[in-house]
């Protein structure tokens, strides 16, 4: 099959890398966003080739697009008007404004909205790794607005990439994303901005950090051109998980400040819960 | 050398560990909170036998204390009474209130307060791993205090468990860890409860949990018995931190919520320093 990526980034580069190990991909065709990074991935292997996105998506069987939302929202409908038979894909981290912007065209049917949670919290071509994906979970989205043939292809992307599938709708998805990924990383954000701003009048602050704080702050090194728009489109479900967060922080607070050691206590274990959750 | 290890869980088992293999300790005595957790460490080969606190402290040469910080300030001065020649430190995450507790007491010099900055989110005897010590930081407080033999053993003590050695006052000690360690917790924590609490109306909400929430959630494992005495102990400094944290997450909030994606960008990026801290 003839796949064309759209963002050789470590998203796109690291399926690029799994589907040709695979034999998915025969030919891999990419789209990159400044010539700079679309001469490393070619430089690394990643593709076989690097065009403008209307070559690559009339000449490709599958495209997959893993570029930020808000790109992703402002390419698709351009993109699926050079489409017929071809499969078209997204990886974002959101699904409601996608799907949304592109509700009512034509070849609505030829787009599979999806949502692999894997990644790290680097970018770029060369953070790309095989494996990325494998063993993790793969949503697709409002199926039933899609062609099934359009359907068989992303599931055996899927299942080529060693992902597990589940099927949400859009708006589910962003609910439960905001939840589980795009909180933690507001709040990995906070966490860095906090120790940073301490190391202003603390210069030796992170002199103790170890491996506590580098797990809770890694999402800070997330990069802004993806976050940003996700936390514009899914604005609303972020902000009741924050609101959410903001309460039962301050439930602890309150119960260090009251020094009440037996609420403090029931808290935590509540908390411990988690290790059904966590491996 | 003759190591008595009071605590042998997590770190007092690893610190075991690491101590045979370097031939550090020639013998090692354990003392555990209940004889079911000694029995497992005496067959996981962890320590050669197990008895009473007087005893271990009595013939041994050096005693870690490797326990809930609660209980390191309860037991300290009366395990003091019962040394002349030896060394006694602690592992404790806290350092004021250890150093509190024994101010005044006429042996106070043979004790030498510390803090390996080590740990996983696992705990009791099971949980001990060689090398948990290697390549981190160890911090020790108001040397002044302790008489230079003891120093020297505590610092013979870290260099054998490859650790970088750090001096700090206690004070010092107790505000940095406040927001590079005992935060961490805090916010872990807070998170855990607050997918834990939506998980009651949407209990398929950990289907989309990927690796960046089991980053920042990962310290929401830890114990109760652990924790709860610090954010006791450490109070003052840790809700300091946790204001300064909470300020931090109300302008991310703010800025999502006016959909100020430019201001978004800003904060976004200067999180991203944080990369000059984390590898």
């Amino acid at each position: 099959m003839h796949v064309a990526i759209v963002g050789i980034g470590l998203i796109g580069g690291s399926v690029a890398l799994d589907l040709r190990r695979a034999g998915f991909a025969t030919r891999l065709t990419g789209v990159g966003s400044s010539p700079a990074r679309a001469e490393i991935a070619l430089q690394l292997g990643l593709v076989d080739r690097v065009t403008t996105l209307e070559t690559a998506v009339r000449e490709a069987d599958l495209v997959i697009l893993a570029i930020p939302v808000d790109r992703i929202v402002a390419m698709l409908p351009q993109l699926l008007d050079w489409v017929d038979h071809q499969t078209v894909t997204d990886m974002g981290s959101t699904k409601q404004a996608i799907v949304d912007a592109i509700r009512h065209h034509p070849r609505r049917n030829r787009f599979v909205a999806a949502h692999p949670m894997a990644g790290t919290e680097n970018s770029g071509p060369t953070a790309a790794q095989a494996r990325l994906f494998e063993g993790k979970v793969a949503v697709l989205c409002d199926l039933a607005d899609s062609a099934p043939d359009a359907v068989q292809t992303i599931e055996d992307l899927y299942t080529t990439l060693g992902m597990r599938l589940t099927r949400l709708d859009a708006a589910t998805h962003d609910l439960q994303a905001a939840y589980v990924s795009h909180l933690p990383h507001v709040l990995s954000y906070a966490l860095a901005r906090t120790v940073l701003q301490q190391e202003q009048t603390d210069p030796a602050i992170f002199t103790l950090a170890g491996g506590g704080f580098a797990s809770t702050a890694r999402l800070a090194k997330s990069a802004p051109d993806m976050w940003t728009p996700i936390f514009r489109q899914n604005r609303t479900a972020v902000l009741a998980a924050i609101q959410a967060y903001q309460q039962q922080l301050q439930t602890l607070q309150d119960a260090i400040a009251a020094g009440d050691e037996s609420r403090l206590r029931t808290l935590i274990t509540e908390a411990n819960d988690i290790r059904r959750v966590l491996a």
